[in-house]
């Protein structure tokens, strides 16, 4: 059966093409499996079928009920024991449930999934669209509009041929504005889809409804709280670049206390051996402590520079992010001030090195030039490319497995 | 040409996946059909190709124009005359041209329409998604939100393998803004799509809407009136979870002065033998006399009660209804009273049979407690799961026929 | 490969419906190209395979690095040294690279393009959809609503097997809301799509965005500026209902100053021999001079008139328009004074040729009578259909060729 989900695999690069025959057929294979440290309720059955963790035969497989669990076909869940399970999905880092925050993800399983991106970027560009999520649905459960990531998302699914729910004024969702919690609202969605990618304006949002749904959840940003694909792409964007993340030298400039991105950046660069870190900010919006002390705790240099000609000498990134003005309520002055501060010009390409590149999360204002767009190290436009692979990448991750 | 019909559908089972070829065939063979009892006007072309009401060898078929009507190819109609009518399509629960309200299905068409929706279950269950409806799209013209059932109208189309055109806005829809009227906004929008699903403000606004439209029109709720969908689906969970439908006991709960599901589902009921109802209600939100006289006049038994407790001892069914707090006004205190009234909890489950279950139409606040949701007889998101395969099962009905 | 590809092309025709193989095959033949005179920069990778201009044989492919570009892979663009070039993408009308304003096309271009509208029409009446686009993603970014022409460029793609993307409420993309510029944001959505179908406030935007963007462009409507597809179809309903555009008699009536759309078409008639247009408006919404003059400039002839009745009589189409309340402000006598003045209704049918008939973009108020829409003679809804045949032609050729 390894072999025929391969085989799948491999078609899908070949040709971009997957033919019924061979899917349904793999997929009669298919069965159902649930975590059972994780998630005994809310299984929906439409996830039994639709999102199984990995491939066995049939025969080797046993149903045993759950305590407390009906027969009831339904929403609960059972638990699944598998005698000898499959070695190609054996391995900690091959368990990915969900995608809530940086934190999850440890060095191995950030090369694991860029690995699958990069296979992504080849369907992408060689193929008429490929067919690996074909017959899944997605929905897209935006409690806030951020269209930049949901059509990332959108164009993420579609491209591997899944299709798409979307819900971009969830915040007015009948039901929600009516005072729905979000997990019954999780639990009617479920049963519609086979994944929800969730933004929401609340903090730990996503790790609620992760607990209660039955299929995956991508955190598609939290309020305040986590944006993990955008983490992902990041770190995915200066590898794809630079060519390697041990050894690296990041200029991170803008926004430092706000910026939601710099500081799930810094936190996954940690990660890596031997990486430098310089933090250029005004200083109304310095970097917080509790990045600087963890990156200590990890043996991470990073210093503080005022210097952003002197910082881009010497980086293989320069990662400008922009000035939120919403964050400064009554005083545009400081705002104005922070603004002009650190802009990425012309000026500062010359200083830069051939390899490194320019990064910015965007959207940009005027903390980078237009006429920065027109030299090869603006990666910005690549790094938002960049997005749709990683994001391809965790779908089929979280659909189909590895 | 019965037999590739039926092939068809088989192999849609079987593989949830047609292959190209046979479809293809299988439509060479589609002949347009309007019922000339109906829709004289407004058919769309594109209904004549893709709206066929049955299959029939091309040789047998006549046209003969209507009176009055031009050559003109166009949105005018032509009316059919067949020559023996192939059998698996006569008989009057079959004619189904729109889902408008409630009181249109006879007990054969529900049990017919069940049916179907059962066979939707097993496909959306072991298949990668059915083929069935490939090549159709629907429009939802949503003229208000309703996240809920627009998700899930979406999720049965693209289920089948259909597409879908969505406008949750359709009240800003520029031209209705303009002063459109609703017949040219379905005239226009008939010519984009196969089928349209329709929520509006305005009780009688789907009545409207197909009397004008030559294609499929689905009322997805139309103000204070009619949402016939919900009302399928509460009957068919009743059954599917009771596994029968006469002699049944029902106590409906909560507002049932506003609440448009318990009046339908009243409704509906009273299509059976030897059903009991009771009503369990705070006195500000009563069920209404037209109700009550028409179940009598059915002989229909119910009953009014004021102990939920002895009720929910009786029922095979407790569908308890949401409060609506907007029905109140400036009087938040009697909307307070009467909420806090009823409540579905620890309690009533312990005098619940075993085998009796609580519904709810969702979304829910208080008035059943979360902890009942473990309960294996928690059967209200099941009931949510429901409202797909009923929806699939209605589209697929009006799209390609039994 | 050009066999390969017609033979694609045909079976679409026939079957409505491409097989797998032979699709993804052709596909190993698509070789990206550039117009070097047009849009250096900006051009996406997903263009460099996804948005071939033609169909070449790998080997005859010669890349050559544009001056002062980059050997990264990513936004940059590589120009194309082709030896010998198929023949049949040869000469200039073929060279359609973006849909920008009605003055970009020719008269030869508008035959082409609406004779790949009637094969449109062909492939949306005869099949269960077609895979001609199949794999391509379209996104519909519109910074102002407009239901009716968004539903019709999403219909059309996905009568033609395409996917989309859609943003409904663009002005409130995040990133722009923030400040992002126009061709910032650009560049981000061609990143996940195949193709920008962009509705906007202000006049010239999709120029701006075309210069910008590596991957086609269709402006549906800048603001106060241009409207192109509705000018072909309306072009296009012309010839379809009159069976000729030369030696036509067209009476424009209604709001002349501010009608986009009459504005458009008495343009693009002017492209024709011998056509004769009536100007019948009420006088604060006369046609303004420069059309006039345009008009003379090219022999065409034109009057005015102040009598419905007369035109009506000797035109082959009467094209009423809707007097814009908006465009009245405070005058609201004014407006009610010019909306009552020229009404098309049964008496003014009376006096129409059998063969001419009644034009409006839509949405009609009371300008047109609801019992018009009886008479034949009626076209306007048979114009709205038109719209989807002309947009998939356009999609068609900006994405496969011709």
């Amino acid at each position: 059966m390894a072999m025929a989900a391969s085989s799948l695999f491999t078609c899908s690069l070949q040709e971009g093409m997957c033919f019924p025959e061979t899917k349904s057929c793999s997929k009669n294979f298919l069965c159902n499996y649930v975590n059972p440290m994780h998630k005994q309720l809310g299984c929906s059955e439409s996830r039994h079928v639709r999102h199984p963790r990995f491939l066995l035969n049939e025969k080797s497989l046993m149903l045993k009920e759950t305590e407390g669990l009906s027969k009831r076909k339904g929403i609960l869940c059972q638990s699944v024991k598998i005698e000898n399970p499959p070695s190609f999905t054996m391995g900690k880092k091959f368990q990915l449930d969900d995608v809530i925050e940086a934190q999850q993800f440890d060095r191995d399983t950030l090369s694991a999934i860029f690995e699958v991106a990069r296979e992504m970027e080849k369907i992408e560009k060689n193929s008429s669209g490929s067919q690996i999520l074909k017959g899944y649905l997605m929905a897209t459960l935006f409690y806030e509009p951020s269209t930049r990531t949901r059509l990332s998302f959108e164009s993420a699914m579609k491209r591997l041929g899944g299709e798409v729910l979307t819900t971009e004024n969830a915040r007015e969702f009948s039901s929600a504005a009516k005072g729905e919690t979000l997990e019954d609202t999780i639990r009617t969605v479920e049963g519609y889809s086979d994944i929800i990618v969730m933004r929401h304006f609340e903090s730990g949002a996503a790790k609620r409804a992760a607990a209660t749904a039955g299929i995956p959840i991508i955190n598609a940003g939290d309020g305040p709280g986590q944006h993990p694909t955008q983490a992902l792409l990041d770190v995915y964007t200066i590898e794809q670049e630079i060519g390697k993340l041990d050894g690296i030298k990041v200029g991170l400039v803008g926004d430092l206390t706000n910026g939601r991105t710099v500081r799930s950046l810094a936190y996954l660069l940690a990660k890596y051996e031997d990486v430098k870190i310089y933090f250029v900010s005004p200083d109304v919006v310095k970097m917080k402590d509790d990045i600087k002390d963890y990156l200590t705790s990890q043996g991470i240099k990073w210093e503080e520079s005022a210097d952003l000609i002197e910082v881009a000498a010497n980086c293989d990134v320069v990662y400008q992010t922009r000035i939120q003005r919403e964050r400064f309520g009554e005083r545009i002055d400081l705002y104005e001030e922070a603004r002009g501060k650190y802009i990425v010009d012309r000026r500062v390409l010359e200083v830069m090195p051939k390899h490194a590149v320019v990064m910015h999360p965007l959207p940009r204002l005027d903390e980078i030039t237009v006429d920065v767009d027109l030299d090869p190290r603006a990666a910005y436009f690549r790094q938002a490319k960049n997005g749709l692979y990683i994001r391809m990448a965790l779908l089929k991750l979280l659909l189909v497995g590895w």
